[in-house]
């Protein structure tokens, strides 16, 4: 089978104002960006505002392994299956992040021939909403430290700023830094870090936002530091809103794009799923689901930490009603969750399968908690066994779900007839009763004791002296009625990567709560959670090219 | 007078495939970002080498100072005016830097009724160009740090980086830093800095390049560290220059947009003229010039630094003939060069004007060593008497210039109408014979002394200890034979920026000589050179804003 690129490379792309027409969407409310991508104008909302929402399904699937899941894939692929069945589908699905993108993984638009394109704009600069991110995420820290220097009107204590610096690369070596040294005219010595660009605060901010003007009041709310007496400074002390909304004027505009086979994308904002909600935007999926009959969209990782804060934070926010959920799984990654090794994958092992399996029945029973109905998508590997997928079938019925074997990878939307008539059943058949799993009222302890309880499995929850110093600051400040936003790895259901499958008689150990008000959430830091990711010993970047004609290579 | 960004609001802009249209480009060979801006495909130089080029002129000033000269708006109201005369003709300008824009200058895409449209895009984020070399250069920063942190294969000497990060911001913190704090998983700790994204020798890179092939040439050249036994270690020994290569894959490609009057402009590049060469791409410059029979250039502050590295750097490297130098100068400015202050202005004072005209004097000399015809611009101000006005004309005569007033900042390309005339007289009459100051095979000594006693007026040149070592070094690795780019201070002929006029019986000191072993050229770095700006005390920042529609105020 050809590469990723290579079929991306040989697609028969539409126009794109022609894929807009399929969704109703007229030239002059599109930007385009090259022929094959394009811009939303916002004005869209006011036509379309009052139509009725079509049904929001949601893509999540089981904790993730090196084996993969591909859970992209299955997103891209179902859509494609929809499409392919005659019914009006979109997809709406994040934006990759360049930085990883030269160092392990290249790149995140969907694999095989279930894939967005242009595949290798998708994966570059795109229509530059990240480097729109940085660049408000830079200015806002360049105005606080010019603050701190230029007299320190606002008190601010240098040793408690709490924004970061970001930029869309794997740079390791801007974790830790010391900034500000060379003088009195340099600035002001002290401490300082670089997270990537997707888990900047810009960024959560510009996925939750419902407009231009709630974009801006929430940067506004950005706390970035505190006083000398420990009163919270923010953006809008700063005057720095305005100038970081003009910014983002375009990267607020949902990106639309196209599958291999035409079907339309929103592709728009994207979060890390371990650090932030791991969502695309609010603003793409509500216009989505004015255009579209079927909406397939995805979160971030493992159910646990994806589907969990699509639930509790993005459909509480935008009043979303999602109608049915698909899990992703694969005999694969299921084995490896039961104790196998990478390399051990390829024979049939149906007892590892059964020790694995639990981490799936624990995912779809938590499906349940919110009142989604489910359905199972084994994406389909060459070396699984009849009876492992049979094995898979009959553990999921006993639990009341649905399974569907997909084929997308292979085969495309053609590959995905059998998921995507499971899930109109679904929604035809049971009525989803879509529930949020905490009421906000609730203190920020209670809220985080049920998540990991009801959803990771967990005994309790120890909270470390530094997290509770700040749970009762938080309160005090009027912000403990806030939702909470899990930071825990997406290895396990425990804060413990190493223990995969579905482990009981654990506790989560929260370390710190850090503060996203602009954002509107609580960040609940549960491990050794990474911001700034490294390269690997020889980074994808090194076997990538492009030659005269412009022709990419590498990029996979 | 309405302020800039009302009267860009209030342009009536083409849809830019008309704009190219007017200049032979077909809709094919254009990329277009949104309606009024193009990116233009590279092929396009395939169908158009053979044909002759047209008239190239090239738009230079005085010292600057802080009254305003206008370059920019002179270069885009003679593009205007040529235009309205009925002729074939277009500009080719620089981009603007984002990060200065929020500091003090607001926009920078010319000014009043003389300005390149959309202006707010082109000082946003434009088509990304910034962005990508942003992006690029933090690629190869974060390669070299992470090639030092898995076993240093390379030999690295962390002590001896010389590459360092930028970001498109003005932000004084980050001038020196220390990165790679915070133990064995975090890199290596060494000293590091920030620049501004102009100064990014990946921008130089871009402006000189011939091709892509080209410019992924030249990215491999980079010397970005020595190792502990002082060998230099290059971009090409990281293995990152096709993954920098892919990233500017459309950064490489021009940029077309339009003035107040339907001028078509290629806006492409802008690395900064104190520290870099300070010229537009020599890609869009040589594709103007099969695309029009006139066009219109500029280059970075005054003619001292600007137009000497646009003859020495990008002419000899591009084989460029300029037909016609035009040298703006203003009133106001020729009287702060003659001792007064911003303040006493207003007033006729023709005894400051004789003591400060000596400035242009100096320019116009100069311009006549590169053998290039020159016509004086008088950028008019209300406050400009006529008795001033005939004394500088006077003056010039005597020198054998001519003088036009240029009103297009009131007027646009109508307010040209005398410059555009005397500029066709100058290429009719006179015949250019340009030909570069210096040749190549001189010692890097005699180059710089060359420039610093026939450009500047300097007895001679000190050169520091550290200069005169690097200077060896450099010869002896094998880089002697490169033109030189000065990096010197903007507002005097001098390296000590109080000195205005034109000051004579001083010597110019080299403290330091670096290579640019990409771009091609060595620059000799003469004062306190600012690599990175800071924000002011009340960043233009705080005054911008947008509104529920969009409307950007604040940005001018």
């Amino acid at each position: 089978m050809k590469s990723d690129i290579e079929i991306a490379q040989a697609a028969v792309m539409k126009p794109i104002v022609e894929v807009a027409k399929q969704i109703g969407l007229q030239e002059d409310e599109l930007e385009s960006y090259g022929k094959y991508k394009a811009k939303i104008n916002l004005s869209v909302w006011n036509r379309l505002k009052d139509k009725p929402n079509g049904n929001l399904i949601l893509v999540t699937a089981i904790n993730p392994t090196p084996a993969g899941e591909g859970k992209t894939t299955v997103t891209v692929g179902l859509g494609q299956a929809l499409s392919k069945m005659g019914k009006k589908a979109m997809i709406a699905v994040r934006e990759p992040s360049l930085g990883p993108c030269f160092g392990v993984k290249g790149g995140a638009a969907g694999g095989g021939y279930a894939q967005c394109v242009p595949m290798e704009d998708i994966n570059l600069h795109f229509t530059g909403d990240f480097h729109a991110i940085t660049s408000a995420h830079s200015l806002l820290a360049a105005m606080l430290d010019n603050s701190i220097q230029q007299g320190n009107l606002l008190n601010i204590d240098p040793r408690q700023v709490v924004f970061r610096r970001v930029v869309d690369m794997n740079d390791r070596a801007l974790r830790k830094i010391i900034i500000g040294l060379g003088g009195t005219k340099e600035g002001i010595p002290r401490e300082n870090g670089y997270d990537i660009t997707v888990a900047s605060e810009v960024m959560a901010i510009l996925c939750l936002a419902s407009d231009l003007m709630d974009l801006k009041a929430r940067f506004g709310k950005i706390v970035v530091a505190y006083t000398y007496d420990g009163k919270p400074v923010t953006a809008h002390d700063l005057e720095a809103e305005g100038a970081m909304a003009l910014l983002m004027k375009d990267a607020i505009k949902p990106n639309l794009v196209q599958t291999l086979e035409n079907t339309p994308v929103f592709v728009h904002g994207g979060p890390f799923a371990n650090i932030a909600h791991g969502c695309n935007s609010i603003m793409a999926t509500k216009l989505a689901l004015k255009l579209a009959d079927y909406v397939v969209t995805e979160a971030g990782f493992g159910a646990d930490l994806g589907a969990e804060k699509f639930f509790d934070l993005k459909c509480r926010f935008a009043g979303f009603k999602p109608g049915a959920v698909v899990v992703v799984a694969t005999v694969r990654a299921l084995k490896m969750n039961g104790g196998l090794a990478k390399d051990q994958l390829g024979a049939e092992d149906l007892a590892a399968l059964e020790r694995g399996v639990v981490n799936l029945e624990k995912h779809i029973e938590n499906m349940g908690k919110f009142g989604v109905p489910a359905v199972v998508a084994i994406n389909r590997f060459p070396t699984d066994t009849d009876a492992e997928l049979e094995f898979i079938r009959k553990r999921c019925q006993e639990l009341g779900a649905e399974v569907a074997l997909c084929e997308v990878f292979t085969k495309g939307g053609e590959g995905g007839g059998e998921l995507a008539e499971k899930v109109l059943d679904l929604l035809d058949s049971k009525k989803s009763n879509f529930k949020v799993l905490y009421e906000l009222d609730l203190s920020i302890e209670a809220k985080i004791e049920k998540i990991a309880k009801e959803i990771y499995g967990a005994d309790g929850v120890n909270f470390d002296k530094a997290a509770q110093l700040s749970m009762k600051k938080y309160t005090e400040m009027g912000y403990g009625n806030m939702p909470i936003c899990m930071a825990k790895t997406q290895y396990s259901l425990t804060d413990d990567q190493t223990r995969l499958g579905r482990p009981v008689g654990f506790t989560i150990t929260v370390r710190e709560v850090r503060l996203s008000a602009g954002a509107g959430f609580l960040v609940a830091i549960t491990g050794a959670i990474m911001t700034m990711p490294g390269l690997p010993k020889r980074p994808a970047a090194m076997r990538m090219d492009i030659d005269a004609d412009g022709i990419i290579t590498g990029l996979f």
